[in-house]
């Protein structure tokens, strides 16, 4: 892509309300805007993120043998009146009339709607175990929605739901979408817990939340200092308020607290805050039994599906990756997300030997399949590299006056070390960096 | 994808409303099935083909310098007011009402939020012009949803909007978009035509329509049997019950009507039936002006932008190809869209022969990436045959009893012709032909 025909409207002011590094540099560095309270327009840029980290989970999936399918995200209200949840779900499940007066909802979740597409077509044990999943828009109507991506009411969710004939093997699919999980965040370049998340179970559980760590995060966990058990303080309280009082406290005043539970190992638990970006959950017979869905088992006999669910907030993770790797100047990509791997940096475009040298490395790296951006515009020098920092590039090769002397630099924006190299180098550092 | 891990729910009852064979086949083949009126899942096959379909007009976009972004399916109804759609999209435009009170709308079309999004965004005709386009969910309340995929509420379209500081670069793009959009169909195997869609303009126009030619057609056109002229019969009278007479003729009752009207090349016109799947369209001011979006021109003077607009019916092409190609016994999928190039059956999956042949072509063909389904169920071999001939895979490898004289048959979907072929040159044959 060259810059001069892209459309990156990067900008030096934030939103008001943003107080987020995330929220503040996806939207100056173009990569989002807000169109309504707690709804997004992905820009350019942020579309070419989503597309990303859509792919890698995707692919994990389908190697782990999860089938993709995609359910409509208005669904018939009868549907959640069948489970119970119409009277549940409260505020945050927002509900629709058509034109004749009949009621829907905008999927929050899908739970319902999946139990009905198996239903009757999945019909004996031996077509079980089958995993399905879809990556699809949800829709949660928050009282307060904020944070940016991190808690916006329209979002992209991946959102999968497994169906079993013992319950054995129901827990051997949720300890592989477990392993498939943690692939697709350490994929991602991301630092991040798998805790514990049902309430009185400390040491295994049927429910697991993955945990971006992050000093903004909402969520307040504990990590043993020995072994990798982690739990969300939710489990190990059960005053409500005191789950608050924790929550509230930010990363640096929890370093002051301790803990009086220790592990099972005998370590001792830190505190950490951490954006949930994943959640597992064996849910047994809860939504197949109440939606009379079943299959016949090896005698015959018909028997509810037994399932778990698994849930991973995509567009919620654009904004956990800023949130744990940016400075002061903008956004730190990892190399699995940033927009493009490459940025060449034309300093001065008038100089000829410069914009020659830009045209050429840029077809040379295209040429190799190499993602990468070409700034070709007339911004001047100073304007280009802040424009770099913000967006977070993971590599930006600066062409500029080095170039009478035969070199270039390379800049790392996740060290921001530059590197002077020989122009004839250009070419294989690069293929080594990536 | 083998097919006893696979979730493909054929089935041989069609719905009862269903009337249209792409309607009957793609739910009884197990490609889509309805979770309410005009609300559709797509199960794994119809997932396959839609993403292949999406991925089709993704390429053809970006290689005609078309960029992705991605907008929310929820918009608040403040973009309806401001440019007066509020008060005459009628009741296809479904409101909805949040917690708090507040109206949005589920988007039929994204014409004022693209506005929205590039107003004080681009600002100069220095960065004109600029094609953006998203392939998102869309929602039309239909009075009576019905014809399966063809007439759904929810649905995906690709709509995209290009911006201009001239009404000749306008043109220019539409012309663009016009060659790219033939390119699209093209490559998916559709016989299509382009035709006028303008009231009363017999020979150019600012607004054409992209028919897929199939007698179930719900649109009338007439093409030229000399040149390559064609239009919808909405341009050529101005009586709307005329239209609506023709509309509701059949096809072959088409054929022994004449028309007065000739062709600018002096051809004859001849009536077809087309199912509409892309529209684009010169708009001129209309959304920047009552939106109040400009940009500098090259005096630094502001000026509303010129826009055109180009829609595809994405998941309606997915029952367009149907409609287009089918027979009695099911889908005929062309080889850009069918769900798996390669059907590999194994028609005694107890014969260790029969069942290690097909285990080893899966393996190769996975090897060179052809997409390929490994028939090893152990239904009997009717079964699977009348199977794969109501789903519609474009080549069939039967592994039968001939192998016994080292023999398999490869069975051609569109010609229905089974040719037998040494074992030892199966690969080699697959590979041309695909």
């Amino acid at each position: 892509m060259r810059r001069s025909k892209a459309f990156i409207p990067t900008s030096k002011e934030a939103p008001s309300d943003a107080i987020l590094a995330s929220h503040q540099f996806l939207v100056r560095g173009g990569f989002i805007n807000q169109q309504g309270a707690g709804l997004y327009n992905y820009l350019p840029l942020g579309k070419i993120v989503l597309e990303k980290i859509k792919n890698i989970v995707k692919e994990e999936l389908d190697k782990a043998g999860c089938i993709e399918v995609q359910l409509p995200f208005v669904t018939p209200i009868s549907l959640w009146d069948k489970s119970g949840r119409a009277d549940t779900m409260g505020k945050e499940m927002l509900r629709v009339q058509d034109r004749h007066d009949k009621d829907f909802v905008l999927s929050p979740t899908n739970e319902e709607a999946m139990v009905e597409l198996v239903k009757n077509r999945v019909k004996s044990y031996k077509n079980l175990p089958i995993n399905l999943y879809q990556i699809n828009t949800k829709f949660r109507d928050e009282a307060r929605p904020r944070y940016g991506l991190l808690r916006a009411r329209e979002f992209l969710m991946k959102d999968g739901y497994s169906f079993h004939a013992s319950l054995e093997d129901m827990q051997r699919e949720f300890e592989l979408m477990e392993a498939t999980y943690k692939k697709i965040f350490t994929r991602l370049g991301l630092d991040f817990r798998v805790v514990d998340a049902d309430s009185g179970a400390i040491g295994g559980s049927g429910s697991k939340e993955f945990h971006v760590l992050a000093n903004s995060g909402e969520d307040t966990i504990i990590v043993c200092n020995v072994c990798d058990y982690g739990a969300n303080i939710e489990t190990i309280f059960e005053d409500e308020s005191k789950i608050e009082a924790y929550n509230e406290k930010s990363y640096e005043q929890l370093q002051s607290q301790t803990l009086d539970v220790k592990c099972k190992c005998g370590g001792d638990f830190s505190f950490k805050k951490g954006i949930e970006v994943g959640h597992i959950f064996e849910l047994g017979d809860k939504y197949s039994a109440s939606l009379d869905a079943k299959f016949s088992d090896e005698n015959g006999k018909p028997q509810a599906f037994l399932m778990a669910t698994f849930g991973i907030g995509v567009s919620r993770l654009i904004a956990s990756v800023i949130e744990q790797n940016h400075d002061d100047n903008g956004c730190i990509w990892t190399k699995e997300t940033t927009p493009y791997l490459i940025n060449i940096m034309v300093s001065n475009i008038k100089d000829s030997e410069q914009s020659d040298l830009g045209e050429k490395l840029y077809t040379q790296l295209r040429a190799k399949n190499v993602e990468v951006i070409l700034d070709d515009t007339k911004e001047r020098f100073g304007f280009k590299m802040k424009d770099a920092e913000l967006i977070g590039f993971a590599y930006t090769i600066i062409i500029g006056k080095e170039l009478v002397n035969g070199e270039v630099q390379i800049y790392d924006r996740k060290t921001t070390e530059k590197v002077s190299v020989n122009v004839d180098d250009v070419m294989s550092k690069i293929m080594d960096l990536i």
